[in-house]
């Protein structure tokens, strides 16, 4: 739904709640989806939300908690009443119900758990993290038996009447609970009523150890197309399933992740405008500070040539045009190497074809940017040999910083490190220093100074 | 599969060919899941290749060529007799099919299409752009009729037999082909089997232009979590059907291409090892050289300063710290703000509320830079008035790149430039000068030289 259409509608919903109007609004807020229930439903005061969501349909107060982010649905869920409170969440699904009773009071979770229908689907999940594939799967699934029918599993799944992702695929167990196989709707609709389910499975599983991330996960369902992936433990029981609107939500959750660890940030934890001045400052901090200190290197290296930059201070003017373009230079490598390794294009055993690689091209970038700096350093009006310092240094820093921002990335995840954590400030950070002493030398060198 | 098993099974089909020995290569990769397939085979020579495509199973051949990078599979289908050619297209899914035929020569599409039995869907999507709705979309879909019984339907996809992602939501259309509404399998199986589709399917069907651009249609399908997504035009005639599988794809390419493009480059348009050298350094050259350009005028602002600078040479040796750190500020809030675009958080509207958040961040930032900076430059042996300066400056350059960092994206957005264009780089590089402006400006003042 448009940006347009859904301000009206929230402005006609607040209305309706200023005029006391509670039918008015939740007719609105019930003909809308879900995700756009949820956009109006954040707007509005929390006052206002704690009166409304009891009085909506049970299913639609569901789908709202759900769509809220994670802060926003436990604020509210934290005001509700246990006997309003119970039965929402055994709508919920329940990996998002262990999520939200994950950021409520032990108090008001035990409350809340005594009172539930799903109790022990949800509890099981509570010991998951929130990013792990426990933490991920749903507890709604169906198992089913090699030796049913095709037509007794399609009488079940009939019966049972899943939410739509989950019904795609059905999960074959043994009679410990071990997973078997997996046949999918469609294989159900097309087999003979009366095959067994032995025979129109699929033997060979795909699926997740429940401990692992949620990174895992998705990558395992992109790769192989995979529309619900089970959770298994050591033993191969069948835990949960994992469906593939979670894999989309964790594809975008890790993108935003990387970017901004990429920019030199913590990522924060929920939305920009939802994060207050003081956390967006706090995530930034701390990476400021360290790459101030690492940064201070360079007043040293500075300091450590004061003899010649006094003699001959146009070298000193082209310092921050240097070391500036070693940075950037880095910053395109880093980025384009940390996102071959999340994708998985590359890995620590390529090191040497990337270091042969990037060494090429920093020949080659290092040479166009020597000789425009030759042109420019001249045209600036500094002496030949000047100038040939400037452009040996320019070739020197870009060939380092594009070796560096390579290697770095790969060692970090060798290190078994989150490649992201190299950005680009640390990247810039490092060759600021490093490469600024590459100049200065190769100009002494040069100038005999 | 894990990439060792993979990288033994490599070395088998390769030591079976050696030994032409082509059958047991063959029976190799039959047993392999089809990305993993295409792994095997594009580590293949491409006479290898060549040969043994044709020799496979037909639906494992096209599964093959889907999953190949784009250049990987055309190089190899240019090579193919059309005899051979022409049915693995029609194995393949349209969508895969179209985009393969657009990367090869006219004559040879005009000969694969004249023996396609599915020449016209396919020649259909070659109108669209591949990064349109139209291009992602696959013409492969069940379009059913308002009075057909649920049991007609259910037998209509048991004899059409679909790819699985294709199955799960039959889109209802009217005589002239106009998409009237949409219902899942799961509807079909829960209804009774004499129900009108009129009746289970629902009239209101998230949908898509056919012009409409790929990130359009993963911001819908994520949104509303909808697993497919007809595709129409103008009239609403149903064209064609996007799957999820297509969605996840198009979050991992823009994601990669947003990365790449905040590195400062270019996005490659293939894998990174399966690029060359030349067009790696092709894709980077010209925002360095542009960036290199903007940074000269650093050089000029320090000239500009010399009288200055000579009097006070340790205001020089701070410059690299100081113009870092400014740019560390900008490309922190840069990636923050981008990201928060990408996904739909903050739009141009929100500017004044993000100036506002920025420049508190920014001075709460500055503060704390500028108390270290000034601890800093005492212990490095300058004077009081020297050391006030440099946290001065420090002060002004984060908050002038915060807020400079934060604008930019958005005013990006407000012009239709994708804001990605203003990477880390180009906000340290445009961050460069004018922060050397006025850390100089303001240290001139405090001097008073």
């Amino acid at each position: 739904m448009e940006q347009r259409v859904l301000d009206q509608t929230l402005a006609q919903v607040r209305a309706y709640l200023e005029a006391s109007d509670l039918a008015g609004a939740i007719a609105l807020i019930e003909a809308l989806r879900p995700p756009d229930q949820a956009d109006v439903f954040e707007e509005l005061r929390l006052g206002q939300q704690e009166i409304l969501l009891p009085r909506l349909d049970i299913e639609d107060a569901a789908d709202i908690l759900e769509e809220l982010e994670d802060e926003d649905a436990a604020e509210l869920a934290k005001r509700l009443d246990v006997n309003t409170l119970a039965p929402i969440l055994d709508e919920m699904a329940s990996d998002e119900a262990a999520d939200l009773l994950g950021d409520l009071h032990p108090e008001q979770v035990s409350q809340a758990l005594a009172q539930m229908a799903d109790a022990d689907g949800v509890q099981a999940l509570l010991v998951f993290p929130d990013e792990a594939a426990g933490g991920l799967m749903t507890t709604e699934f169906l198992a089913l038996r090699r030796d049913m029918t095709g037509a007794e599993a399609l009488a079940a799944v009939r019966q049972w009447a899943p939410e739509e992702e989950a019904a795609y695929y059905l999960f074959v167990v043994d009679q410990d609970g071990r997973l078997r196989g997996v046949a999918s709707l469609l294989d159900l609709i097309k087999a003979p009523p009366r095959a067994r389910l032995g025979e129109v499975m699929d033997p060979d599983v795909i699926h997740i150890l429940a401990g692992a991330d949620q990174e895992e996960c998705a990558r395992l369902m992109a790769r192989y197309d995979v529309m619900s992936l089970p959770v298994v433990d050591e033993n191969h029981l069948l835990l949960g399933v994992i469906t593939v609107d979670d894999l989309v939500d964790v594809l975008e959750d890790e993108a935003t992740e990387d970017i901004q660890r990429l920019g030199g940030a913590l990522p924060l934890d929920r939305r920009y405008l939802d994060t207050s001045v003081l956390q967006v400052t706090w995530k930034r901090i701390g990476w400021l500070l360290l790459l101030f200190v690492t940064g201070t290197l360079t007043a040293s290296v500075m300091r450590y040539f004061e003899p010649l930059l006094t003699t001959e201070v146009t070298l000193a003017f082209f310092v921050p045009l240097l070391i500036g373009t070693g940075g950037n230079a880095g910053s395109q490598t880093t980025a384009t190497i940390i996102r071959a390794l999340a994708v998985g294009d590359v890995d620590w055993r390529d090191v040497l074809k990337v270091f042969w690689r990037e060494s090429r091209a920093g020949i080659l970038l290092g040479l166009a940017m020597a000789v425009v700096g030759f042109i420019r350093a001249l045209t600036y009006g500094t002496t030949g040999p000047l100038a040939l310092a400037v452009s040996s240094g320019l070739l020197a820093i870009v060939l380092w910083a594009n070796v560096v921002g390579a290697l770095l990335p790969l060692l970090a995840a060798r290190l078994k490190i989150d490649p992201t954590m190299i950005s680009g400030p640390l990247m810039s950070t490092l060759v600021d220093a490093t490469g600024l002493f590459i100049y200065l030398t190769i100009a002494k060198a040069i100038l005999q100074i």
